[in-house]
């Protein structure tokens, strides 16, 4: 309520208690002010209260909420059914423009604050989890292959004359679609087995290099989070061979914003050497619905090529979820939740070995995969 | 949002599109301030969107809503369920304080001034409806029958020897219970056969209150919306005889606000002799859930009496409802609602007409109920 | 859904996982056959998504939600606002029937089933914390007072010829309003000052009982939860001077529901002599909004009586509120509320005692109150 | 409840009541069968409350929500705020699966259903709107654009060689990046002045191909809807070109949906000539969110080549949206909804040529045009 109406009300119930009333708003404006300054996950979490005061407010400044408007558009944010509404809390314009999935909106100035925030929040937390030097991110309301296609998509226009993914194999269908439909064509580069690990095989990288031409390669396209008994890839050192041959270099970093090593095998490879945007899925690190993925960088004029790709204006559900959840959570919250999953997968290790041995099989040893585990079944 | 947010706002979104939407903002507060300075119900309905932000809004003055806040009393308004709390808007310390219902709560300005606005807006709700007169009124969490039980109580007070309610007789069992509850004998005036119609004997009221004296009476107990054959009760003839006996006149208006010709039964009663309260139901008028009602009359003082007699504070569920229906509405659309169901009254006279016919049986002729139709059946 | 869609079903989507799907849908089912079987408090929590099947579950059996019906009487059940309609889960019948507020409803089973369910699931929460051998009770949408009020008012026509009510001084405003709002003299009791406790004056009691004599008293009021350095009333022997005199006996267990010692009060009370009906709040005893009370005994026709004197329908706010409340909570939520309830109270001794030493005052020792703690302040 | 449950119902409450309430449930399911059987949109929209019962079932049979459930993967459905949670109806699984977005998802049962029901239930919308022979479509939670680049992505594994598209102008940002992000050259051809509108170029067109190589041509990507003086493209004859000449036909349609002469273009020319796939906005068409497309065509394969094409499963929200409008408006309420349109065009174009005319301007005569309106000014 603005001071004239609170003044107003002074006269209705006993000024004394009204003015307590509004220095308790003022408590939530401050965690809104504080959001709105530094663009950073708050420490701690909100309060289902303070969330959705800020949504509320968020959505009165789009245009299909302003009371008395009568668009006559063909996009004017008008909704038939009020479930519909409600549960978008009456943000219905999306994200972006026909020119760029981060530009602001004209006819949506609180859903154009809602994607700006959420990319700056969750720029924070990859901060936070571990690549310090990430500059730039955007949520895109894609899943995490049809991100990579984009990030692919958009390296073409780099690369016109690149045909070919060098690609260290991982075995999961939307990777390998994902180079696919961008209409490139995936060299497997087969990892080696190293004690019980599978690895990526370096040398191999630098001869397909060397075989195929550095010019025609439009990147080398590199995963972290896997399944055991494969791991991470080398990170640093692929990133040092692209920087070497001038040659771009995405990374798969699906769930891996929740394992402190696959974060910290990014920020040393963007160090070391070349890594030109890593993707990230939203469902799988965040615990909000699937569908949405975060598109990050270490240069920014690059991360903005690739927002400025996509064709239209999206959908906010994403970005709106992944808000919520790290307004609630808080940056300690979230914390915490990586805490305790590198503690029971410590656990897990201990329970799965002994579990295995009960059985006669083996635990495979792969200290390097932080986050999946294997056993070898004789048959 | 506060001034100093909206301009954070302008930094991170362009400031012509911010100040758009914070203009926007200011229709919604104007629609509010409206409410506040004048205390009526709004011409026309507010969107669901203005009344959330409305509840929210009063929902944040709440003390259970203060960020860190710790009670330890007994009654701090914490709630243990997350569905509970929504489905209230977090508006958790009900109305009223131990001495009187329509007191404000030091813990609570918000519900506090739920309450004080929603006993203002129903107040010009009955105005418009036809009481043009009535000066004071408040909704109390009880059905119909606990509300006249709690004015009979009221009325002790006042007549300590009184032992009878002169009640001209109406076939609803929770009218009857209504004096019984209050521990007062019914003295049941059976009603006079005038061609179809069953009309209160004034004649036999009168005897009445010789045979048993004025000052034994507790008060007449009379009603509008009835059943037929039944038609409203000879208010104004009822309201002289009170006055000239000195007897309080309590009326049953159960289901007449939706009546012209209820409310100006009352009205007149009230302009020509004796009515102290008039109790109607919320849900049978305003079309909310059961469990309120509104007890109303033409002296403040009196009113404020029967407020003081609810020992305890109160839910304020029903306040809340009649509140976001009457927005919702406004009164633009409530008087719709009364035009329409008068309409279609006269719809149903003409089709029952017919269909009695048909079938050799007639419809009573009862023009004084405006509410209710018969038909005579033979065996 | 029902096995013949579920078939349908199959035909769109993989059977083994639509009778995967179908298998999940029967253990939310079971959770619900076991309530409605036993009629108790689950012993663990229901999840969120278990609690709103069930209310829309009870919801579509009422009237106002039958597909394609057409109410035209003046309680239907017709709702005006989808925001009133949805936060009362279309369960818009309220409970009771002008009869009884414990009633079936013909036009609302699934109301009259949640109206059954909460009564009969406190009840068995009342035995859980403490009073094993209550056998009757019923949710009532009242303040403590007003309930305590509807207690007074039943006795009446049981003693029409009493008019005081014994009352060991307690200094709440709404105790004292209870009784004179139902038209009766309280008689103060003053308290005994026993060591720092203010305790119930046995002698006084009886001594009053004599000089008014038995048949003129309606009934004892006593008190269990209060501030100290008054204690709970001593129920054990004012049950049994009412037993020897044949005085009903109403005790006020405001908040005393979370404290054993209270609920063993009343057991013990109970057992040894007369405890008529003991009366406690929703809000107070079970987080949730204020406005609800239960009236509770050991003597089931009497407590039916109590529940036949409400004239009218009733609100099913408070009901919904605190169904909801204990399904999430489930008996053992509830019981963990109440250890960490009594631990805290442990806590707070030991540092009011510090504080007070702190300041050269001193916390009154009354062991007797198990809720409340005073510091005496020298001036 | 099943049937079980029901018959433990009737003995809490009496059993008539009980079996209208059952009755009365039969009714919502049977509306719901209807849907699953004939996987139609509805002629009469569903109440809300059919609606959320419906979304609930099919919440209960993903995985996320059996009780007891324990997943230990990196994508089971677990959600953080239960905020996120209810405004999913958690359905959190998304729709599709790596491999195919069309696809059914093991652990998610009741949202592979909602996704199969939403293409089915927009399919026959479809051809209520006019596109009587389209034989398969699906819902894509992309923008309009993005979802064009999908459809050029997929064609070009048909034609790895084609490099063009052949474009009748049309001044959209996202129409011509959908085709430079998919990775080819736009060859625009200017349209035609015929009278005040601006009309495809046939000639142009086939000049175009001729120089080109229709080998060397990926595809001709038309427009439906447009702002005038442009007009809709001649779709049979670019059909038929097409057919002529074996290149694919893409068609805009992106807010095509609600203009019976859009629809009837593209039926048209599907009848004489070829077109591939046409493309529409959910929200520009049905009042939803912005942020998804529906992909639809005549050849049943080529549309699923197309959905096989995204990479990774994606959200459940734009089917969501689109669903539950659908069934909230019935076929008959959307029909309406068409007429209406149409109705206030032609109000348009009068008022617009009175206030033209009252300036001394003219409105441009764009009789092809069914949806926009221009007016020459003179400067």
């Amino acid at each position: 309520m603005n001071s004239e109406n609170v003044s107003i009300c002074e006269k209705i119930v006993s000024s004394s208690y009204i003015r307590q009333g509004s220095q308790a708003r003022r408590s939530h404006e401050q965690l809104i002010r504080m959001l709105l300054e530094q663009g950073k996950c708050p420490e701690e979490g909100w309060s289902e209260s303070t969330i959705e005061l800020f949504l509320n407010e968020l959505a009165v400044m789009d245009s299909n909420n302003f009371l008395g408007n009568c668009g006559v558009g063909e996009r004017e944010g008008r909704v038939a059914s009020s479930l519909v509404a409600r549960r978008h809390y009456r943000l219905i314009h999306g994200i972006g423009r026909s020119g760029d999935i981060a530009a602001v909106q004209p006819k949506a100035a609180g859903s154009s604050l809602l994607n700006k925030l959420t990319n700056s929040v969750v720029l924070d937390v990859l901060k936070v989890a571990g690549v310090r030097s990430v500059s730039s991110c955007f949520v895109v309301p894609m899943a995490t292959g049809m991100s990579l296609t984009l990030c692919f998509l958009t390296l073409r226009h780099r690369r016109p004359g690149a045909r070919y993914i060098l690609w260290p194999r991982i075995d999961q269908k939307s990777c390998f679609k994902a180079m696919v439909t961008a209409g490139f064509e995936p060299v497997v580069v087969e990892n080696r087995l190293e004690g019980d690990e599978l690895r990526t095989d370096l040398e191999m990288v630098k001869r397909k290099i060397e075989e195929l031409g550095a010019e025609n390669i439009l990147c080398v396209h590199s995963t972290t989070s896997c399944f055991a008994p494969r791991v991470p890839d080398r990170l640093e050192e692929l990133a040092e061979i692209c920087a070497k041959h001038d040659i771009p270099h995405i990374v798969n970093n699906a769930y891996g914003v929740q394992s402190s090593k696959c974060m910290h095998l990014i920020q040393q490879g963007a160090r070391v050497g070349r890594i030109d945007a890593f993707v990230q899925s939203l469902d799988k690190n965040f615990m909000v619905p699937v569908g949405g993925a975060i598109i990050a960088g270490f240069n920014e004029p690059f991360i903005q090529e690739i927002s400025r790709m996509y064709p239209g204006r999206a959908s906010a559900s994403p970005s709106l979820d992944v808000l919520i959840t790290l307004l609630t959570l808080g940056a300690s919250g979230y914390k915490k939740l990586l805490r305790e999953r590198k503690e029971m997968y410590g656990h897990l290790v201990q329970e799965l070995q002994r579990l295995a041995e009960a059985h006669g099989e083996r635990l495979l040893h792969t200290p390097h995969n932080p986050i999946s585990l294997g056993i070898y079944c004789r048959l």
